[in-house]
């Protein structure tokens, strides 16, 4: 079915489930992962040893290299799937411009280095231009996307033939997709909503229940809605799939990194001691920086996102933060 | 504090729940319930014998009787808190009149003897006019409330002054309390929750995983906003708590009876044995089928509703009909 070349950046999770989705759309495609070993691994076992091995690939479909120019030299449009942390080291790596390119970003975060989301990033750092940047988003667990569980994702793309087509590359008979072209908006939507996932964990650590959990939930959403629109006016209704679906799939799943995040947070752990023991940084934890000085001195107008700062950054009591976020929400 | 005298009618978890809220208020009120035996027990030993018994009252603060006559004569404000199966049956005890009475329901379901809210019924069968009809609802599940976890309810009335009074009378350290005037979209919300429990229910039992539960429930508050404009259209924002929360402490609360009776069902039980197994009804199997009615010929529009009427009235297969409906969710 390709009439424009594909290839993928990543070798984590998500970009390991972006592989089915393609493998089993029928899709051929370049993939690029750094680690050579994971790409011997693949090409001769057919599944990732690292990430939800339990994806088995037919290796036909794609051509596996841990040469990026390659990749991106051979393709016409490029999926990002290389988590945010990782994003300028990866692409430090290449010689060959993306000038060209169309880039669908796939990432879920801030760029910690520019504080940017990716779709800006490449904007202002590659020179790609607005109508050629897309973004893949909804509320999906790569692990279900192994267990091939019904999912709907959403792509956007101010050019709608690109995001017809990247949406029948990724389309099957678990995968749906919807599309849009509100890119900044998804796109935030799912830097912000680990922000609220963190708020959650917190607030679980620190023993509020479920009936709190879906107040936070619901006034989050409304202090999304309000945050993008200040970034750019549109017409756009949260509650669907990609804004409000991947709200809720973060902020009550227990296998969120960013929620466990929060929760140990909440328990008492120092951020310190929080990354050391989970062995990674968490998203959210970024986007909370970024956020807070995106809003300014608007930032009281958004009483989760200060709440946060404040507790992440600025190392005040959790317990006591959270207390005042109460008496703002309803 | 009392100005109003006020009288709560019910002896469950619900009933129990705002019982324990008004104690801790400082309020001093009448309370009928049915069960002698429990009238007696509490009276004696400060707590429920059948329903959250961990809820230790202060028992000089209400006056417990079975004399259902006795509460409605000497009382301003009455709270229904009776499940809504048992409410026709209950108020058919009484031979004083409801005429003069404010009337907050703290019911969260349909009266399946007439297929309709509670404010309906109050309006057309007991001349009971709507300014003097409230709703007390929230997402907020009984079982918090004992262990006073902060909890966010709402209240509705058309007269502020009776809200406002209400809403003292059940805040504390762990209850706030958001007034509205939106009686019907709040009841209906209530009422239609349920069915979506039911819904996100019968998909975790066919397979369906978290992704999809996400899906599920931001087409839910869709679905709900275009349903309740049906019936009376004003501006509300179906994001609040009253809405969204209530739905979430539902659609995601493994302790939720819709949710577990909806489970049962996509696991292959029929709705008979479902009804004997869990030794009850879900509410939302009620609401199901009133809400069908009352959707007419406009049923197609609601796709979740729609689906969840065949499954269990018309015993359509449950696998078959949810995957139809994945094909009208987005």
């Amino acid at each position: 079915m390709n009439h424009y070349k594909i290839g993928l950046l990543g070798g984590g999770s998500w970009a390991t489930a972006i592989a089915k989705m393609m493998v089993d759309a029928g899709v051929q495609f370049s993939w690029y992962m750094r680690n050579e070993s994971a790409i011997e691994y693949i090409n001769q076992y057919g599944h990732n040893p690292n990430y939800i091995s339990s994806i088995e690939f037919h290796t036909k479909q794609f051509k596996l290299t841990s040469d990026i120019d390659t990749v991106i030299g051979d393709t016409d449009i490029i999926i990002l799937a290389i988590p945010s942390v990782y994003l300028l080291n990866e692409l430090g790596k290449k010689t060959v411009s993306l000038e060209k390119k169309i880039i669908f970003s796939a990432i879920k975060g801030i760029i910690p280095e520019t504080g940017s989301i990716v779709g800006n990033y490449l904007e202002v750092h590659h020179e790609i231009h607005y109508s050629r940047i897309g973004v893949i988003t909804g509320p999906c667990h790569a692990e279900e996307v192994a267990l091939e569980r019904l999912s709907y994702l959403t792509v956007a793309c101010p050019q709608k033939k690109y995001a017809t087509y990247i949406s029948q590359c990724i389309s099957s008979h678990y995968i749906k997709v919807k599309l849009t072209k509100d890119i900044i908006g998804v796109e935030y939507a799912s830097v912000l909503k680990n922000i609220y996932s963190i708020a959650a964990g917190i607030a679980h650590g620190l023993g509020y229940g479920d009936n709190f959990q879906s107040v936070l939930m619901s006034n989050s959403i409304r202090e999304m809605k309000q945050f993008i629109k200040t970034i750019h006016k549109n017409k756009r209704d949260v509650t669907e799939s990609a804004y409000l679906g991947d709200l809720l799939v973060t902020g009550y799943s227990t296998f969120s990194r960013n929620r466990t995040f929060g929760n140990m947070i909440g328990k008492g752990y120092s951020v310190q001691n929080t990354i050391m023991e989970m062995n990674m940084v968490a998203e959210g934890y970024y986007a909370i920086k970024s956020a807070y000085k995106i809003a300014g001195d608007k930032a009281t107008k958004f009483p989760i996102i200060e709440g946060m700062y404040k507790i992440l950054y600025e190392k005040k009591n959790p317990k006591k933060i959270l207390k005042k976020l109460t008496e703002r929400l309803d």
